[in-house]
């Protein structure tokens, strides 16, 4: 497999470390998009916690990337203590970062592998400033493999793709939510470098508004062309002929393909094909979770009905109303024509296909 | 036929004309709604014409009554002058109503009505004071034809929904658009007085989310169970088996059947029929326009795109994103299960059957 390696355009990088160990970790401050681009300059773990914990940074590779970072951040008044006193002050920072989003799995993942790098370096007989470098190196490690597996994603996906598409997204899984170029996204900035004609037709996203806010926004900022939509309006441009393809991204895929994202992708699948249209899911690999054979075992996850009834600071539904407010729904494999990963496209999307590549 | 004419629920008039020639116009006020009741007394015509141009009062059916009532308040001040006078202020008071809302066609239809009516009288010889009563008894027919309209449909289409039915909605086709039960919601509205148990899902119908302020309202108004969702949720409730049927209003019906209605209407008559649910509009007489053979003559309006961009009061997308924002899609007759007019049920949807009820 080779791993693209094209030169990222000049676009501003959502996560970034500057400085050796005692340097410090930069954010986009996601919260204030897409009215102002503000960076968050991380000195200390506490800041780290914050923003993991406000939504500052969002999206599963990116809160496990600044997790890692916050690590380091964090080890910087320790080092020249004893080894005793920095293990403590490790564990310390490790397990106040977890707490800063518990439902989020790659932040326990991040932090599980500075804990076995933590291990492996005491074991070798390291001491705290040599460790604490040993685990930048992990966190730097994490963020370039993400990286290198978005460019992949979109290098794969970019074959798919013919100059003059119009294709559809649904929500961010773009850059903002990783540490480079996304996933479904990767794609379009792929096309994009390529010089490709592609136009992308962004879905709101409601309730939280992730198109409307963080995609469109990503997209305008590399110069894309791409029309912004409220979620009931994709039928329409796909009855206009507007749509050669759909993209969106996944958070989890069961063995066979079928894949949970957010709530009204399995909606927009059932539209592309009523239009004939295809519909490709942009993963990575650790998207997939091979012990559900089928997606009937993903549980939807309930959220707040404030999004919906009060959602922008304003109330727009009455007050004692019943609302059903499902943070995901699950496309079934059948109605994904191919799952792009960094290993490559799994196409037709079968339970031997997805062994085979996952595995592979 | 036999027009429906069962007592009405204790829910609040949206419309009512108090009084006699000296009476007045009391509307609610649906820039208020879903956050407060509160009711606008109109009693000059300026107050009618503010609250027809500032979408206190909306929906087709209600602003052709508002304005009809409009007149009556408009010439109290003229029924003692001579009857050139008199003349002059009812044409000022036409021509001004008529410039609250140019493209709504019924409020056309309502005055051209009154202009009939006004020729009718004078050439009878009747005095101002005469003149203005028989134009008060005109928007009263006006009003209540409305009304047995409203009730028709509705008992029309109860016979298509069973007890238990989970029914989706979209847009706002209710009471508050008419003079009394509206059109899609007059099905729900009478299961409810038939005492049939049914569950009312009501899409919130971006951007301008008429669903939650409105239709969500109106439910609750009458105790009727309803949930709110987003508008890509439909697709998820109906793959939990939650939908027996789609029910909307329309804006104008071809001669086959084609269907323009609120965006999203369309998406969700194929969504619809993805999950074998039928999908019903329901709509009186007057939205057919037999001169179109079918709905590729309509037009599409597109509107601000400040809608989706800044609709509640808060910025949710970037300044110079390009926004695609139409008003409305057209469904094609092949979607449609029945129409549901007050004369009966037009199904299967054919050019045929459409002229026969129509005509008939």
């Amino acid at each position: 497999m080779t791993i693209a390696d094209s030169q990222p355009q000049a676009a501003p990088d959502p996560i970034r470390y500057e400085g050796e160990t005692d340097g410090h970790l930069v954010l986009i401050d996601q919260t204030r998009l897409p009215v102002e681009l503000v960076y968050l300059d991380c000195k200390d773990v506490e800041t780290v916690w914050e923003a993991i914990k406000m939504l500052r940074v969002r999206g599963a590779p990116a809160i496990g990337i600044a997790a890692a970072y916050g690590v380091i951040v964090g080890l910087q008044t320790a080092t020249d203590k004893s080894a005793e006193e920095f293990e403590a002050r490790f564990h310390e920072v490790v397990e106040y970062l977890a707490g800063s989003r518990p439902t989020a799995v790659n932040l326990f993942w991040a932090l599980d592998r500075l804990k076995a790098k933590y291990v492996a370096e005491k074991e070798a007989g390291k001491s705290p400033a040599e460790i604490h470098e040993a685990l930048l190196a992990e966190a730097r490690y994490i963020h370039d493999d993400d990286r290198k597996v978005c460019r992949a994603i979109g290098k794969h996906g970019a074959e798919l793709i013919q100059p003059g598409f119009g294709i559809l997204t649904h929500c961010n899984a773009g850059g903002l939510a990783t540490a480079d170029y996304g996933t479904a996204l990767a794609v379009m900035f792929t096309c994009h470098d390529q010089g490709k004609d592609i136009h992308v037709f962004v879905d709101e996203t409601r309730p939280l508004l992730q198109g409307s806010r963080l995609t469109a926004w990503e997209l305008l900022q590399r110069d894309i062309p791409a029309t912004l939509i409220c979620d009931n309006m994709a039928a329409q441009v796909m009855k206009e002929g507007r749509i050669s393809a759909v993209i969106t991204g996944a958070d989890r895929i069961a063995a066979n393909g079928d894949s949970a994202n957010k709530i009204g992708t399995y909606g927009v699948a059932v539209l592309a094909k009523a239009h004939g249209i295809p519909f490709y899911i942009a993963a990575p690999i650790s998207t997939f979770d091979l012990s559900l054979p089928t997606g009937e075992g993903i549980p939807i996850e309930q959220r707040d009905p404030v999004e919906i009834i009060n959602g922008m600071g304003k109330q727009t539904a009455p007050d004692k109303v019943q609302v059903y407010n499902p943070a995901f729904d699950v496309t079934p494999a059948e109605l994904i024509a191919g799952i792009i990963t960094e290993k490559g496209v799994i196409s037709p999307v079968t339970p031997e296909n997805v062994a085979q590549v996952v595995a592979g």
